[in-house]
């Protein structure tokens, strides 16, 4: 009873999104023209309930995070957002007030990020909710930072801090019996860490840098371990990685030294959305600077090397970390 | 056990589909530059099985259809095709046959339409099969054909026939109580039907008339009546429709002699993926013209008038056809 039509769903909820391109979403489809010598750079992440996020998750933050995953992969490729198209596939039970807020959470970070909705789809399922986003970035022609292209010798850097997203997963997966780590740790460290798991922040800051200095870039979605691996084995190179190296929150700290097991968690947990790339030592200085500039810091956590196998992550003594699971898996 | 994963089934599967701006599947984004004076045009469908098609459905087909409905869009907006992303979103029991015949499918349209993978997205889900793919075409630029534009006087044209996905749907879903009108229905005239239900043409070859000819088009996805109701809003204009112009097939005829009250559910049921479009009356013979040469004929059905309501469509002795549900809700 009163339930809007999808017509009226798109006119309601959506239509005020819109950027010029996407023509009022009135149409069956949008029109961009990247700017003269740009290209134009195409990604696409879907959500689904349950899996990527839980189903109590406020709807706000659901759809800042489908918006964020997708803005991270332009952040890693050097891209400008440019807009995004939505795919909402809605499950039977549904509120108006859980879309009011899913829509406005959408409108704030499209806004935050100049990344106007330019069209979409909606659909319903017997299934759970899901979220297709695909985004579009510019960057001038040919300058993509690609994935492959690290070369033996060139620093591997990342942006932020690494593994709080998959200990604010952990601790949000936690039972009555709740991890023993967890149990002196500050609230406010454990209210950083959720958050950290609840909303990305896309780097977007650092693509003049990355187009300027890297050689190869993507950003850590699966894992530091695996997409590192992922990246390495493109371009035939390995690494050796040092641990203490690795740059963590004052809250991950807090949690390792209650828990020196959880260093594992961190390294090969998924949700980070941090930037992991390639940059040749002699540029290294000028890339830490201007992402300093930019408000985002990097860290050098090691040197590619010949060879073939997956890095190695080495503590402290120099012994080698045995990685069980290198990367996580959505799939 | 024995179980690809998500990096595995990119590789086996996708990777084979990929065009050049797709980077072999291997990067976080993909790349596409519309060539110079060109627009990019975008859009985007969801299919979700059990609520698109049906969950036996051959996987090729419906790998085919889910690119197709996307051409579709573009065909309406005279865009030629430049590439696609997939977000393919699997339940828990797929079968490496089924996924073989999936990217199998889609290969084939990808080939016959040039529309090559450039990237996407794999996932899982407890819920139905999705598929969310975006297609990307180009158009000269500021080329696109609108929706909205349609101006009293203008002649309504469809392309190719009316009603036969719908009546394909309907034969698809019958029960042991087949409906009468099917009893003595030719074999040859329900496969056609059921075919035309399963397998959309994408009407790209009528792109350069559209766009020398019509002010306004859209493809008709949900039904004439809603779509044309749709249009016509757009614009502030309505239509008289003839309904003894709309254009039907020899076994739509077939049906129709049977059973006259399908003539509602062919002009407001979904799926026929045909183009709806307004020409100036002096561009009438040359738009006919163009499309018998590109193969794809098209005809008058009514012509637009002042009003807000929505069109109306009157049978050979003049009478309004009382239309319940104007367009198919998927949603």
């Amino acid at each position: 009873l009163g339930r809007p039509s999808e017509d009226e769903l798109i006119e309601t909820f959506f239509a005020p999104l819109a950027g010029p391109g996407g023509l009022g979403l009135r149409d069956d489809a949008a029109v961009l023209s990247p700017p003269g010598g740009h290209d134009l750079v195409l990604t696409t992440d879907v959500l689904v309930s349950g899996v990527h996020f839980f189903a109590d998750d406020p709807a706000a933050l659901v759809a800042r995070k489908a918006l964020r995953v997708n803005l991270s992969d332009l952040a890693a490729k050097g891209a400008t957002p440019a807009g995004f198209l939505l795919a909402l596939v809605l499950p039977e039970f549904w509120t108006t007030d859980w879309l009011a807020a899913f829509a406005d959470g959408l409108r704030q970070d499209s806004v935050v990020y100049a990344c106007p909705l330019l069209g979409g789809d909606t659909s319903r399922t017997p299934g759970p909710l899901m979220i297709s986003i695909t985004a579009f970035g510019s960057v001038p022609t040919g300058g993509m930072v690609p994935r492959g292209g690290v070369a033996v010798g060139d620093l591997i850097y990342v942006s932020g801090t690494i593994g709080d997203a998959a200990l604010g997963l952990a601790l949000r997966k936690r039972s009555a019996a709740e991890p023993s780590w967890t149990e002196t740790m500050s609230a406010a460290a454990k209210s950083f860490l959720e958050d950290r798991y609840l909303l990305p922040q896309p780097r977007l800051v650092l693509g003049a840098a990355l187009r300027r200095y890297a050689r190869a870039a993507m950003d850590v979605s699966d894992g530091l371990a695996g997409d590192l691996a992922k990246m390495l084995r493109l371009s035939g190179t390995t690494a050796e990685i040092s641990i203490a190296d690795v740059p963590l929150s004052d809250a991950a700290r807090e949690a390792v030294a209650r828990e020196p097991g959880l260093v594992e968690t961190m390294l090969c947990g998924g949700d980070d959305y941090e930037i992991l790339c390639a940059v040749p030592p002699a540029w290294g200085g000028a890339f830490e600077d201007a992402a300093r500039v930019a408000g985002v810091p990097v860290r050098a956590i090691g040197t590619a090397v010949p060879g073939a196998q997956p890095p190695t992550f080495k503590d402290a003594q120099g012994q080698s970390l045995a990685i069980t699971q290198a990367s996580f898996q959505h799939f």
